[in-house]
């Protein structure tokens, strides 16, 4: 059991992280950080965190520190806190991009402190409130660069996911951005995209609020993601999330293109295809 | 009490309809009719139907015939009941689209019998082991055309949907057609559509099998769906549907031009207006 853990961002991720810390008894005690008073004093009221503290008091304090913060402030804050770390302290991150933080903390001295880690879990909520108990449970997380922590740092970090329930998964920060950009941020995309479509053509709210079944939730729930969040994420990862982008425009010109010629059979072939998804689903 | 029901289409729609009344007392006996010999033992072994017959013999021994088959074949099968229909006898389709099948039986000596609704649930799966119990509660329900169908027969079927749950909604068939196609037929098209651009482009399918998310599996869950049934969706649809992916395609070029141009305050503006779905979801 950890004595302190320090949580960098006590929203859906680091709140989620922190409740399954505590679920577990793997730390006596979880000291919250914020830019936001209001969230700071949300996630003591919910019983996220024991206290509120500064950055540089919390991470004197503890023995490992947890980074689930927007990716675009995740590389200055990382380096902050490498720059304050003692020799047996770590530092985690959670971002969904994994290449250009490694790029950017390759350099530092106590990089071997540093582990990268993406445990792929997530709802369309933010915020201290969208924190939710046993939220990694049977999900997958990926470590990054593993041959570049310290083998005590990685056992810690590791045995934690291990225990909340995840497996783990190795990879190189360039392929986690690939295979994100396919799997998580591709469907984010269509998702908000699939949002305004409808909010732009279909001016009768009432009509979609009436009609919206399952199939619509389902698709477009995704588009409720918090900007601060996802707009980094795009940005850092913005050639992988192009290339899949424009995989997935020509993929709906075809169906576009069935429609306009009434190719029929053409149409029938793409749907088949489009099952094969069953098998990696199911 | 329904003395005898006839369902047509012994599949996810079909059946759950079945179970439906069943459950709700509102029938004494439901026959099945299916082109598949294999499906009507399924749905027979099930329970959903105590009978399989003939469209013709089911027919003659109905108060009320339920048609829940694809959309294209829902029209000749919906004539071919009127012909056979006697006065105080009602049929039913539970169809996707509106239009074509009441321009379709406009003209016939028998269209006042015939209710056009559209019960709006459904999942990705279909057949007869796809029908669960207690589906449609809590769903909105199209009726299209009240005007066309008599009294008698309106308040029969209204009273059937009331008593699953439903809520009704009056539409011309043009505006269901419309709506549809906003909230439910583009979201299978997105999904179709993201199956095969992640298939196309990751061609390391143990990858997607371990990293794919909640996320992932809720914008591309409908691609699982039925190429038989949402073909002939589609095609009947074809003009609104087109209309609203040319809007999708636009709306993903806007996040394809901010990532390109790396243009993030408009793709903060892009998400955040994404973001008023929450409204309509919520």
């Amino acid at each position: 059991m950890l004595n302190t853990v320090t949580i960098v961002g006590v929203g859906l991720i680091g709140g989620s992280f922190s409740l399954a810390l505590k679920d577990q008894k793997l730390v006596k005690k979880v000291i919250g950080v914020s830019r936001s008073g209001e969230t700071a004093r949300k996630a003591l009221k919910l019983g996220i965190v024991d206290e509120v503290l500064p950055l540089e008091e919390a991470v004197k304090q503890s023995d490992l520190i947890y980074v689930a913060i927007p990716v675009d402030v995740t590389l200055p804050v990382i380096k902050n806190i490498l720059d304050l770390l003692k020799p047996e302290q770590i530092v985690v991150d959670a971002g969904s991009t994994k290449l250009a933080l490694c790029k950017f903390v390759a350099e530092h001295p106590n990089r071997h402190r540093f582990v990268a880690s993406h445990p792929m879990w997530g709802t369309e909520y933010s915020g201290p409130e969208a924190a939710v108990h046993d939220a990694f449970r049977g999900r997958s997380c990926v470590i990054c660069e593993r041959e570049k922590s310290d083998a005590d740092a990685l056992q810690i970090v590791e045995d934690i996911y291990l225990k909340l329930g995840m497996s783990l998964v190795n990879m190189d920060a360039e392929s986690h951005d690939v295979h994100a950009a396919y799997v998580s941020h591709i469907s984010h995309i269509t998702s908000f995209a699939l949002a305004n479509t409808v909010l732009e053509k279909e001016r009768e709210e009432d009509a979609i609020f009436e009609l919206a079944g399952g199939g619509f939730e389902s698709t477009v729930r995704l588009a409720k993601s918090s900007p601060a969040m996802w707009g980094p994420i795009f940005m850092q990862n913005r050639e992988n999330v192009l290339d899949v982008l424009n995989e997935h425009i020509m993929q709906l010109r075809k169906f576009k293109s069935c429609l306009e010629k009434e190719n029929y059979p053409y149409l029938m072939e793409l749907m088949d295809n489009a099952n094969k998804i069953r098998r990696i689903l199911e």
